[in-house]
């Protein structure tokens, strides 16, 4: 007997119109005698809409309260789904979180999936079909706890994992996992098939499809995942080990991002443990430093030192530098009108010329880089953010994307 | 310590700026000392906006799941409105119908509270304000159960019951109950006492104020009630035992309805039983018949049978009696262009000639009376629908209530 999840994603249950048509696809998979777990997100725009009512009380509203209020959206989707698969003469029960109940570590808005008893909806899924709400659970206390944005995602792979099942389908509004952004690289295609880990770079760099977290956690416990889109038939995205993949292609995908701003501090002093001097202290603040190149200053007793941060702890950032009174320097400048472009592909390693003609590429549009980071998957540049979106279709045309 | 419910219904949470009102009105009461439980219905519209998304999926839209659906209207006032009391410092928190629990008796859609837990609660009242979800419960198999519209008063009265607390206040859009339809006889007064049974007999006649079911209740444990409005400062009124009451008035309020409908059947055979085999179809059809007049016919041999009926159940009732073959008649007559005028009062037993008086008062209108009804504390009649104002307006002139 197979078992599946199945999650659809808030657009996919924005109306009653779309709740129904994705009781069709769960009837159809039902049909086929699999049994079936469905998680569900709240109905497009619900979730914001509660945070908006909230925001209208405190920015700083209680995060137990936040729970309790958000948590309801998805309880709304599970009712009225169920009620349409019922309709459709399937039999199906929706789940609430302490019904399950769905276990979490109990840090508010922010939660981790920890557990599920997993034995009454087991013998239930004999009889019929499972749904569950995503982004929530309950703590030890027996408080509600979600799980942060996106956590429709986690809690499917996490009912994926505890329940043993088979696959786990996250239906979405897009085809699938592209090698670029097919809103702005119109030549952009449907990846068939992708490994854990370059998925996780796709989506840390920005092709928001999945929550890298889930898919972390898909990665860990090796559990085979598809993205595919509700409002198509087509097969979508199949994301799973590495080494069950065959690579035709070096290059997978070019993502890109906009959050990232750098700074530079010119005129440092030259000296061993300069850059713990510099680091440590945003470290501690929780500063997430990305990528770092050091130059020859023209000086030859300083050097200058440049970094990427995300562009929203920039303040902080310079706030932290000018008050370091450990280390020394001329000036600090910064540029948060910056963009990472990268290149990702498990094929990348086995293809000697990809970083060459990475930067050949660049150069002929004359884009400048800023920075460079490299892992043994991906490969990614700092530059001026105007030019972006050339620099991301030279890479997908050279690297034969298109 | 005075323990105290205030519950507040969907037009006093309507919006953020009335939560946060509200949030003040409990924060005062908060602030004398007393302890305090709070019962909050969803926010205006959000449940018929729930029920139409169901009716949308399907009419018969399956009452377990409709339950879930239901239920997250409360929930999330529960969460706005303690996320209101905790920015004004005042220590709140909810507690959902499964944390509680509220143990219900487990009819979907329309299930009776039977109990709760208490000892969380009251341990916690010595530390903050409790708000709970009116309406809603959890069955002993640990499915959601709602009490029906209006629930939330019930559930107030059970909080109040099982709490042990020293009063219950209803609040509500209207400064209290009302001698009689404020917005349609200008001259009605706010009754400042009433008795529960009076009470009842004006909500179960058309004064929409409180649920009767929960005034049954308040009545049966003698639990004093207070109806006040939640957008004036005004006192509301008591709703406490009659012994508790002094009436220098023989009526205390004039209510009326226009949800039945009358039905007279035309040379009806007159011997014994034939009343019986009338009415016990309808009975066994769950008709609530409610007033039955005989009159005799100008064929000595036959009769005329007129009773009234819930104007809903109407073509029902018509159909049982055409298909009825032990009863003999010429015709059947309806009207549903009638209207239930009742005066209410405890001192109506008290006080003789108020039936002589309304009568009369009707008769120098000219009104019809077309059928009649009393019982201890009321007296209703049946008139010609166009005449209710009319009526209305001449009995609480003459029963000075003006």
């Amino acid at each position: 007997m197979v078992k599946k999840v199945l999650k659809f994603g808030g657009t996919s249950v924005g109306s009653i119109d779309r709740i129904q048509h994705v009781a069709k696809i769960i009837k159809k998979e039902h049909d086929t005698g699999s049994q079936v777990i469905v998680v569900v997100s709240a109905m497009a725009g619900k979730t914001n809409e509660l945070v908006k009512f909230s925001k209208n009380i405190s920015e700083n509203f209680d995060k137990r309260e936040l729970d309790v209020l958000l948590s309801s959206g998805e309880q709304v989707t599970c009712a009225l789904l169920s009620g349409c698969l019922l309709e459709l003469k399937v039999n199906a029960k929706s789940w609430l979180n302490w019904q399950i109940p769905i276990l979490t570590d109990g840090e508010h808005t922010n939660a981790r999936i920890v557990n599920m008893n997993v034995s009454k909806i087991n013998s239930f899924l004999e009889k019929g079909v499972a749904i569950i709400p995503g982004f929530q659970g309950v703590s030890k206390n027996g408080d509600v706890t979600t799980i942060g944005r996106g956590g429709s995602d986690a809690t499917a792979v996490a009912v994926a994992k505890l329940f043993k099942a088979d696959a786990c389908e996250i239906y979405t509004d897009v085809d699938g996992v592209f090698s670029s952004d097919p809103n702005k690289v119109p030549v952009a295609k449907k990846i068939d098939k992708i490994s854990y880990d370059e998925m996780l770079e796709l989506s840390s760099l920005g092709a928001k499809v999945m929550q890298s977290s889930a898919v972390q956690t898909a990665m860990m416990y090796d559990i085979p995942l598809e993205v595919r889109s509700t409002f198509t038939d087509r097969k979508g995205t199949r994301i799973f080990d590495r080494e069950n993949i065959d690579y035709s292609k070096s290059v997978t995908g070019v993502a890109y991002s906009k959050d990232d701003a750098k700074i530079t501090l010119i005129g440092v002093q030259d000296k061993p443990g300069v850059a713990a001097d510099i680091f440590e202290p945003l470290n501690k603040a929780q500063i997430n430093v990305d990528m770092v190149i050091q130059n020859i200053s023209s000086d030859e007793r300083t050097t200058d030192i440049t970094f990427t941060i995300k562009r929203e702890d920039l303040i902080k950032t310079k706030d932290i530098l000018s008050n370091n009174k450990k280390i020394n320097y001329k000036t600090i400048n910064h540029n948060d009108k910056v963009a990472k472009v990268s290149i990702v592909g498990a094929g990348m390693v086995a293809t000697p010329g990809v970083t060459y003609k990475m930067f050949r590429g660049l150069a002929d549009e004359k884009i400048n880089i800023l920075a460079i980071s490299s892992s043994e998957i991906k490969l990614s540049v700092i530059i001026e953010e105007e030019k972006t979106l050339i620099a991301v279709k030279k890479l997908h045309t050279i690297f034969d994307l298109d």
